[in-house]
């Protein structure tokens, strides 16, 4: 296991360009920041390049994009492909129909390293039936590891199923994070602090996006899951106050000691 | 009293459009995760209808928008009406001239059914004088009553019109909630929480709209009276974030009992 | 020195105009709100006018601004100069090429009574080599009181270089600000809030710009202050919040009192 990557943030402050929605946008940054990594979020596509050229990752959120940003998000996608920046895609309601083009052919055109979504989504983009509901995960009766390694392996890239379990698929490796709390559901947002935490992993993983994805969900689910157990009750706006706490101080010890207790 | 709606958006979990403004969209969709509903803030025109097709009720609030937006909130207002999902105004500072023709002009051309605002807010909207002091109540020495009146009967609606003491009119019936905290006003986004929470129960109220908006204004500001009792002083972070830990928390039973005790 | 001018903030309850990027406008309006000022942030040219005649002071954010909002952010720059409303500028990332260029532009055509920014901020203002980091502020060896005096000497108005210690300059006069707290380095949106605050106290400072950017200061810094020193770790999540708590409840008598045992 490759812990060392929360240190190396820490000891490298990457730079993490962000397109965000604006609905979760200020937990992504505090959620960046409290880890240890520095958030870039510029909305000027005439600075596209010069923003992503001091940066170590990106990752782009579907959640509430207008389609009159599509040249800036084609051209975000574009310049990290050239500059080599890892790239995420956060696939917001990618069940819903016109999502579901805008977003596949953001995928088709342009390298994503990364695809980051709930249930609902991933079995949208591995073209799974599925039933969301909205920017909900729903329900559904398939194999959800499946359903990320055939979404991997239909966009080349390393997927990541979030939910109470998490399922990581690069297409051939699989593995899973079984640690967390159901307040990541009540919080909105979780699922986008997830997305740019696998940016920030990816840029300090020496491109093992396996490692780094994998990392990123068992850091913040295991961050999750120690602050849900000093709450007294299910309070949403507690934790994602206590979240951000305790993704500036875990430690490497601390997730070993929690991964042990779990065995 | 129909308490029993808080128990069905937490069995129904309405998904809930907004058009949010970019200022406290956060504790928006906090606070309708929180009480239970799913938020859904699209940006794109494109995925109008699809999203109110999902949707149980929508909120638009005029808080930050801007005039190319308003194609946008013209589609939204007619879609929701062709859909018959009911619909909240949320009229931020309507007192301001070219506010007072935007606005004005929508709630001609659309029908909302519920409009929910502050006292000046609202006495602008029945044309009635009042000194407002930016997005702030400021003062007057109307009869509030009547002002929710006024305005209900101009615009054919369910009127809110919130403060120390909610106001709830539908030009017929009229009801208040004298429960609250004046750390409600020290909050900014206090009243687009409402707002949106007006939609939710609207959406599982069976078209009842007057007892929904009741009902909203009752749990809202019973659950911030709860939480302000909690506080050791005017903390308005503290109590943002309790807010959303009580909004998932409170149960009918706590609420009717803080009814008997203030009777 | 003029602690007074804070009681001055909660007696008037200025209106402030801003122009706040999407990722930390949340805070910046709670951060207004909890000290007594009125937070107003529209986003639509055509009411500019009006809402800058209802305004007491102006803060323009450049964090996340897009190339088709100049015009918008040219007429608030005219039309507050013009009006007389005291203007700062808070110049987010101006290192970078695109943002230098379009910041510069802005900084000559229109008169700014304030810049807030950080060091590598304010050097690349004053045309000085320095090692700036994204958005964060670098390492330089530069003397950062006299980048601040020229900062403000090159634009004619009052710099505030704000870091570990704030440097205060109008060109002719110096302070300094010593007080703070690390975490105002860790939690995104400190300098944000610290823009809007300089807004405030500028527009209950009968043009004592010099005074009212070091009396911002002043209170910003010892409020973190005294909050740091309640909280058990670095915690960035707890730190915002009762950061908002504290603006909200401090006195001219606690922050005298807090200065006198740094002596």
């Amino acid at each position: 296991m490759k812990l060392e990557l929360l240190n190396k943030i820490r000891a490298e402050n990457p730079v993490i360009f962000n397109l965000s929605n604006y609905i979760t946008v200020q937990d992504v940054a505090n959620g960046l920041n409290a880890i240890g990594a520095s958030p870039i979020m510029p909305s000027a596509i005439e600075e596209t390049k010069e923003m992503l050229q001091i940066s170590s990752g990106a990752a782009i959120n579907m959640g509430s994009f207008r389609s009159t940003e599509l040249p800036y998000i084609e051209k975000i996608s574009q310049t990290a492909n050239e500059l080599g920046v890892p790239l995420v895609m956060d696939p917001v309601a990618v069940a819903m129909p016109y999502r579901q083009k805008v977003i596949t052919d953001l995928l088709t055109r342009f390298k994503f390293d990364f695809i980051r979504g709930n249930a609902g989504e991933i079995a949208a983009l591995a073209g799974i039936e599925w039933q969301a509901k909205g920017i909900d995960a729903g329900d559904g009766s398939a194999n959800l590891a499946e359903v990320a390694k055939i979404a991997a392996q239909r966009y080349n890239c390393t997927v990541v199923l979030s939910g109470p379990t998490d399922y990581i698929s690069d297409g051939v490796r699989a593995a899973t994070v079984t640690h967390g709390t159901p307040l990541f559901q009540i919080h909105v947002g979780s699922g986008d602090m997830l997305s740019s935490l696998i940016a920030a992993f990816a840029a300090v993983s020496k491109e093992d996006y396996f490692e780094a994805a994998r990392m990123a969900c068992l850091v913040f689910a295991i961050t999750g899951e120690l602050v849900a157990q000093e709450l007294d009750a299910e309070q949403p706006g507690s934790f994602i106050v206590n979240l951000l706490d305790k993704l500036h101080l875990i430690t490497p010890k601390e997730i070993a000691e929690q991964i042990a207790m779990g065995d």
